[in-house]
């Protein structure tokens, strides 16, 4: 008789018509019916990542789009700008090390945002960067980047922008083109509303260049069949059918609302999330760049975040995500994004008043709803 | 009102409760739920795999899983024998080269299996060879190579056996320990039933000491932290949540069948589909090594083999295979692997002889399904 909800960075809930469309009969790939399916999929996912550039569908977790966008453009003794700052700015630098890529790493203190002149500083001192990585929403610390000033100090460089949206991209703005992002990498599972499983990568005419260029060994992950593939509405490898079918589904369901309406909609539930956390005498972890994907709460002292997270899952019912690595233990992550939506996150506030009140947590019971409600209300 | 039959070899249908599974609501992957899951799916895959040997599931398509089965044995300079003989024999190599690894290659008539005392002669003709890269069905021609023969010449030698079984598993006997095969890839489209999305694969104690030594670049396909992750009941990356989900389902249903069961139901439907083509007057394209997971049967002269395989499909909704690369036009290939059965193979049949009379092929009508349900009967 539990009713489970789930609000976590990744994966995110699924619309009911996501559910119904991977049950359907499955259909082969090599069909005109599927080449019209992978054509929507497609042109769908360039108006959500605000794009005229290329955008292609990988089989594989956000991940594997990551490693994609390294190896096409980059070659071993190249050298690469990577933004840390949490634990997916750091995936960067891990996947440059594995292929041999020199990465400079500016360090930025978990819970803020990377200085754009930090990023101009960096490029005048060393001119043969080839590459800034970087984060949309970095998940671990609920910290969105800005990506419009980013995007300005690298576009008239030589060096490529390369992002990672995996996290944001269908929850907050990210304008491809006008803010100069040449490669934008995302995943299914968060603000696209789907399972984990499918990865997507954009690339800029700038950064084609760079591709043609690389030297890295590459084959599953080379663009470059991908991009001769799609000329003909193809893929190089057979495609998850099942995903990509639900993934047409979901962008649909974004393009009846709007891009702008969806992303007012992320930002006044994450508004709420972080009023009501504030209300239960919680401190946001990124206040000064919190994100309108998902919020991160420090926890009291005292108060086990593992234990509390555990508590809400197996006894109530409601997944919410702790913190990773330095902060296991310290924070909470409620996520705010893709099918979530007002009443989810007044659940979730509710769950986690009556567990920190069991825990021993002294505020006004109530009061981290009302919070919420109130800027529901306006 | 058209009811849809998809006999490919890839993706193959869905059972129900695959299906179901995939459409219910999705969990975190974090969780001693999944872990549950990740549990029953890798014990299962065992299972099908009839190995103890680690098995991994990766978030990709099978080439995936052959990718990281080069680059985590090989690095570049080292030396692999590839049986080619098909289009995905020829995968190995172009994988291979991708990493700049050599490839010698042992080139076998299309239509044909590979002579394991060719490899033999070759493993002793080059002592460097370091891994030999085969296939168990090469679904282009439809061709079952024999790994028990192929396993006992290699066993012996400082090579690693790596098979392509990503169409065969799960279809087709593999008995991965007791013939040796070091590294077994698989996908979930084909025996397994499942749509596309998942990569397996089985690393043997011999072949980790290869992956232990590789210097070839890998990060999202890197074994070793597959195998650290596994040891906590985890994966490296964000899992396939709802294919390792429906993965379980499929697992149990070939495991309350019985692998050797699976087997016999799978060898009853080539018998009749094998039957059938020769009645209608059409050839066997691999008579002497034809597989029990997929047939291929030579168009007779003046039928084109393209328009037949489109007006079976979009006339009257049954969706074979054409031939691949040289085949193209030449060969139609009907699937009889995983949630296909005896009504299905009879409806597909039925349906050929009827195009196959409209394009003017001269034969005596029913006497495919004859065939075949003779074969049924018995």
């Amino acid at each position: 008789m539990r009713k489970n909800y789930l609000l976590t960075p990744g994966p995110t809930p699924l619309p009911p018509k996501v559910s119904e469309a991977m049950s359907r009969p499955i259909i082969h790939h090599r069909t005109p019916q599927f080449q019209e399916i992978l054509k929507e999929a497609t042109n769908g996912l360039k108006y959500i990542y605000q794009t005229q550039n290329d955008v292609f569908i990988l089989a594989s977790s956000g991940t594997g789009a990551m490693e994609a966008a390294v190896i096409n453009l980059l070659s071993a003794g190249d050298t690469a700008l990577v933004v840390h700052g949490g634990k997916f700015g750091e995936r960067w630098t891990e996947i440059c090390k594995a292929y041999g890529i020199n990465a400079e790493i500016i360090n930025v203190e978990w819970g803020k945002a990377v200085d754009p002149s930090e990023i101009q500083k960096r490029l005048k001192a060393n001119p043969n960067i080839k590459a800034v990585f970087t984060t949309l929403c970095e998940t671990s610390t609920a910290v969105t980047n800005d990506l419009e000033a980013i995007g300005k100090v690298v576009k008239d460089t030589p060096a490529v922008l390369v992002v990672d949206a995996i996290s944001g991209l269908g929850a907050i703005d990210l304008k491809t083109d006008v803010w100069g992002c040449d490669v934008v990498v995302s995943g299914s599972q968060k603000g696209l509303m789907l399972p984990p499983g499918l990865g997507f990568i954009s690339v800029s005419p700038k950064a084609w260049k760079l591709c043609e260029a690389s030297k890295s060994p590459r084959y599953y992950f080379d663009l470059r069949k991908a991009k001769k593939a799609i000329e003909k509405t193809d893929t190089p490898f057979t495609p998850a059918v099942t995903l990509v079918i639900a993934l047409i589904e979901a962008l649909a369901m974004m393009k009846e609302d709007g891009l702008e309406k969806v992303f007012t909609r992320h930002k006044k539930m994450a508004d709420a999330t972080r009023a009501a956390v504030k209300a239960l005498g919680l401190e946001l972890f990124a206040p000064s760049a919190a994100s309108d994907a998902v919020t991160a709460a420090k926890l009291p002292a005292g108060i086990d975040g593992e234990k509390l997270v555990k508590t809400m899952r197996d006894t109530y019912g409601i997944t919410i995500a702790g913190g990773q690595d330095v902060l296991k233990g310290k924070v909470i992550r409620i996520a705010h994004m893709g099918f979530i939506e007002e009443f989810d996150i007044i659940a979730g506030i509710s769950c986690l008043e009556k567990v920190l009140q069991q825990m021993g947590h002294k505020f006004s019971l109530g009061s981290g709803v009302k919070a919420a409600e109130e800027v529901f209300l306006k």
